[in-house]
């Protein structure tokens, strides 16, 4: 009898470590290229340096050294002020792969994976051939240990080369430093310094200094001294579990009857709710959850959705906020308008999400280039696989064109515009384990399409408003120059008198400009001036109430409007009769305003006229 | 004291096992959505089925089957003619996350990894808490073995539900079937049909016969009888290895002594390279290779670029063809022209790559969208993530505006066009574990770019060819109808004779048109029958020879042309002399030519004028 190929075939087969298959497939990790392979690496270690600090309450001060080392090589120094780490765990830390102390736990955190650093020294180490050098130290009065330690990639377990007691100045903190084949660039989106800007921009607690391999400094400095409210861990929400999941708990739970177990294993399910669970699944709250069967637990999880449970909490998330995504856009880009939002929280597969995005328009911003995005998950920076990404395809599904942007030939939208997408969750779905892509979740692409029509919708009235006043102004040429000219010429070539031209005039306007503008802006101490000018362009006289609802009491107002209190607005009301061609003007004295601001003003409001009798505000008939 | 945050930290640092990993990250596998789980999951198992197939000189007959099970889950079943797997590995091949026979071999492969079929049976138990079903045999004189299997996720171990043996039809195969949340999807481009068609495209050795959920069956019968030549296993190429893999070779290989080590470790490393290495590192060649430090690996290392090592073997690579290429596209769509190229083999971090391209233009295509593209790795369609693939990247960096399509934001090229683009290599990398996307190697992009280049430039001939034909149709228009009639207007309207209109004509035109065209296509027994029209519009009189240089001899040309043998090509030669204004018709015909297969045809040759002088064929003075 021949034998089967299939015992030949069977000579070869065996495990992998986890180990050699990242060293085969590093540009899983981030690791394809010179400058990207620096760029993960530095990630890496910040993000570490950031969550530990986080988590121990301490303000973050790091500071990252790059070193050219040969012709191909970098060397790359990052050292933290943050709580340090317990030496029995210095070589695990860095030298096992899937090893950390954040996998299991449901908050939001950068590292979730326990991957990141040490695919970072295996990368060293297999380019280099150099182990990575640690100082860890975690209290003034205890030693600084420094460990050298390579990978042993066919077990995936630590080799320590050094093991040393070192003087560190730090009273706690660790520092890091790794050769490997990498190359420091600038003056691209792809590089070191963006990556820090941007990290710095949506992590304003944190002090940041790099020195580049030519010596030059740059500090990232804090503008808070603020921590984030640190996300609290939370159990997991029923909405959106797993049947195997399910099973697993059941299998591994220390409680022995079912109603406890669904209260301790769950968020949101209390004394109530697992009554009302235990009745829809038909299953007796007392029974032991070890012996629950599949069709018993697919039961259970059907009746997760047959009972109201509240929506999961959101402590364990930590969203940078409209304001401080307004402020970093402002400070970044120069631009007419921003807008930002934050969404509700949201789930899927039972993770908590938050979706946040800011858009910026206009200005010193590129007009002819496809728009911007920036991208962040848990105030990480995003900077490759952008393409791959379902930020980027929400983004591309949404019909531009109705929003006052183009999209030749679909996809990204052209025009001078920035979008900045922050997606926050307890466990952010990445493409791949070098976390630069956000993977195409329904639930999470929905909410970002969303948001991101909720801020497009604010830009496309901002741009509707610039249009209509510029159609306005177009008009105005028209019936202040042209048609007065026409008029003129037409009565010499026809030997007439000169006609009356206004019931032309009022035809083609026929209705009320209503224009807020800064008229000086103060400094220091001065205050800005504003001027709300109204102008009747109809043959009738008008009587109307005009509003301006403004965080904030104006001053010296001329006229005096009447003031009424709104919550925290202040409702400023002008009685105002123009007659037919004449205008009115109010003016009232405010703090500084920049460009900004004032475009962010909410509209002024004319009260006693028809919508289509106004032009550059809203009208509400009353 | 104060006990330091470290050591608070430090109790929740734990190892996290593999499975764990994937199970809450399955969508780096590719499992992020319920038609999209589905796909993965069918592409692993034919996968696998094609690979067994393949190394064991099988002709593939697969059967998939796909049965709906109740409202949000699927069962899957695949069954193959394989080699079957011997019983003890059955556990493992299927219920152990890193375990292979692929991941260690250097050969294209489609399965490289050792997770895939694994990943499909974990996400399988995860949401549907079913075991995977398994049979396999591996002789018709062996019994069938049956498995149910579940993967334990704390161990990644394989936990066995049942051992059997039945009864089995067939003389060996595997079988295995799997319930899972997923769905069956019709009509779109991301569907299990799709995916099956673009396999058999370049599998054009396999018979797959789908049987749809609503019973609907589906076959794809193979195309060919002969198996694909298998890729052989080889030894990795010096060039581009890395140093840390080097050390790992030095410190485990089985030599004594460094020149020994070189030649039986790398491939193209021969008795006399193997000198060469030495001296250029300055190593002795007797030195015990376990012996080599760092610094000596690095030189030994740097001496593999100053020695001429030949490239690598490309046996180890099995790319489609041109040829395959050429038929899949030009079975798959109604198209005016295709060109596809197959590069020379190459090399990335010493893994032989190989780029095969090839292009589709007109016919039935959309006109305004952006063009298709179609991506295969080692002949697996790739269906997800195109956006993050750097087969689009390299399509998106070229300035498709020479080549004759519009490019409108950039990106993607829209037009009536469909680019295909294989990457065939030992070892693909990929941005992910769930493989749909080649990560941003610079060597492989590069590669791309050259190949899609090169089929562009035939595109952007082809299309200007097409435009000058065009051009010179419409000038001919004008010639003939549009000129005449002015010239008799202007005669009647002044009252005078028509004018001679020749001088004009010969100004606008001055030039010879050649075409080549098929007059009656034969069906059957019949042949085509082809004719070349030179049409004299200039005022003098030309003599010149056309070239007509074909793959086979013409018959019963009139009149008779000079026939020279050129290798595999016959060059057909006439001489020609035609006065100013007229014609001049050569006829021959040959077997039946389709559209396409004429205007792949090369292009006449006028031999004897100048270029300007010549449309439609190319032209040298000679």
């Amino acid at each position: 009898m021949v034998t089967p190929i299939a015992e030949e075939l069977a000579k070869s087969q065996k495990s992998i470590s986890v180990a050699e298959f990242f060293e085969k497939n590093r540009q899983i990790l981030g690791f394809d290229s010179a400058p990207r392979s620096l760029i993960t690496t530095v990630k890496e270690a910040v993000d570490n340096s950031l969550d530990a600090c986080e988590e121990s309450g301490i303000l973050p001060d790091i500071l990252l050294h790059v070193e050219r080392a040969g012709k191909d090589n970098v060397v790359t120094i990052v050292e933290d002020n943050g709580p340090g780490i317990v030496k029995e765990q210095i070589p695990k830390v860095f030298a096992k792969l899937l090893y950390g102390s954040r996998f299991h736990a449901l908050k939001q955190s950068r590292g979730q994976q326990g991957i990141g650093i040490s695919a970072s020294v295996l990368y060293a180490q297999l380019t280099s051939g150099h182990p990575a050098k640690i100082i860890s130290k975690i209290d003034p009065g205890k030693p600084a240990h420094n460990y050298e330690l390579m990978i042993n990639t066919s077990t995936n377990e630590p080799e320590i080369l050094k093991d040393a007691i070192v003087d560190w100045d730090r009273p706690h903190g660790t520092r890091i430093e790794m050769e490997m084949e990498a190359s420091y660039v600038k003056g691209r989106r792809q590089s070191i310094y963006e990556y820090l800007k941007a990290t710095a921009i949506v992590n304003p607690h944190a002090r940041i200094k790099l020195v580049e391999p030519d010596g030059n400094e740059v500090i990232f400095e804090r503008a808070t001294d603020k921590i984030p409210i640190p996300a609290n861990e939370v159990l997991p929400h029923p909405q959106g579990i797993e049947l195997g999941t399910l099973m697993k708990m059941l299998r591994y739970t220390e409680r022995q009857k079912l109603s406890p177990f669904l209260r301790y294993s769950f968020s949101r399910i209390g004394h109530l709710t697992a009554e009302e669970i235990c009745k829809a699944s038909g299953l007796d709250p007392e029974l032991d959850p070890h012996e629950l069967n599949r069709d018993q637990a697919r039961k259970l999880l059907d009746s997760f959705s047959k009972v109201k449970i509240m929506a999961p909490p959101t402590d364990c998330l930590s969203p940078i906020g409209e304001d401080l995504i307004y402020k970093g856009l402002e400070k970044e880009f120069r631009v007419d308008f921003i807008s930002t939002t934050t969404r509700s929280p949201s789930v899927f597969s039972g993770n908590p999400f938050v979706v946040e995005v800011g858009i910026a328009y206009g200005g010193e911003l590129q007009k002819d280039d496809r728009i911007d995005i920036m991208r962040f998950a848990n105030r990480v920076p995003l900077l490759y696989q952008q393409g791959g990404c379902v930020t980027t395809h929400a983004i591309e599904s949404i019909k531009w064109k109705q929003y006052g942007l183009n999209q030749p030939g679909g996809g990204i939208p052209t025009g001078p515009a920035v979008i900045l997408v922050h997606v926050a969750s307890t466990n952010v779905p990445f493409t791949s384990e070098s976390k630069d892509a956000i993977a195409e979740i329904p639930e999470i692409k929905d909410e970002i399409e969303l948001a991101v029509k909720e801020v497009a919708r604010k830009l496309s009235r901002f741009l509707s408003k610039q249009d209509s006043l510029k159609k306005r102004r177009e008009k105005e040429v028209i019936i202040k120059k042209v048609l007065p000219k026409m008029a003129h010429k037409l009565s010499l070539t026809l030997n007439r008198e000169v006609p009356d031209i206004n019931p032309v005039v009022a035809k083609v306007m026929g209705n009320l400009l209503v224009d807020r503008m800064i008229e000086s802006n103060g400094n220091g101490d001065a205050r800005a001036s504003i001027a709300i000018r109204v102008k009747n362009y109809s043959s009738k006289k008008w009587e109307f109430n005009i509003h301006d609802m403004l965080p904030f009491k104006v001053e010296g107002a001329v006229p005096q409007p009447r003031v009424i209190s709104m919550g925290n607005d202040y409702d400023h009301v002008w009685k105002i009769s123009v007659s037919p061609g004449s205008s009115k003007v109010i003016r009232y004295s405010v703090a500084t305003l920049d460009e900004n601001e004032i475009s962010r003003l909410p509209s002024l409001i004319v009260e006693g006229l028809d919508e289509e009798l106004v032009t550059g505000a809203k009208a509400i008939k009353g």
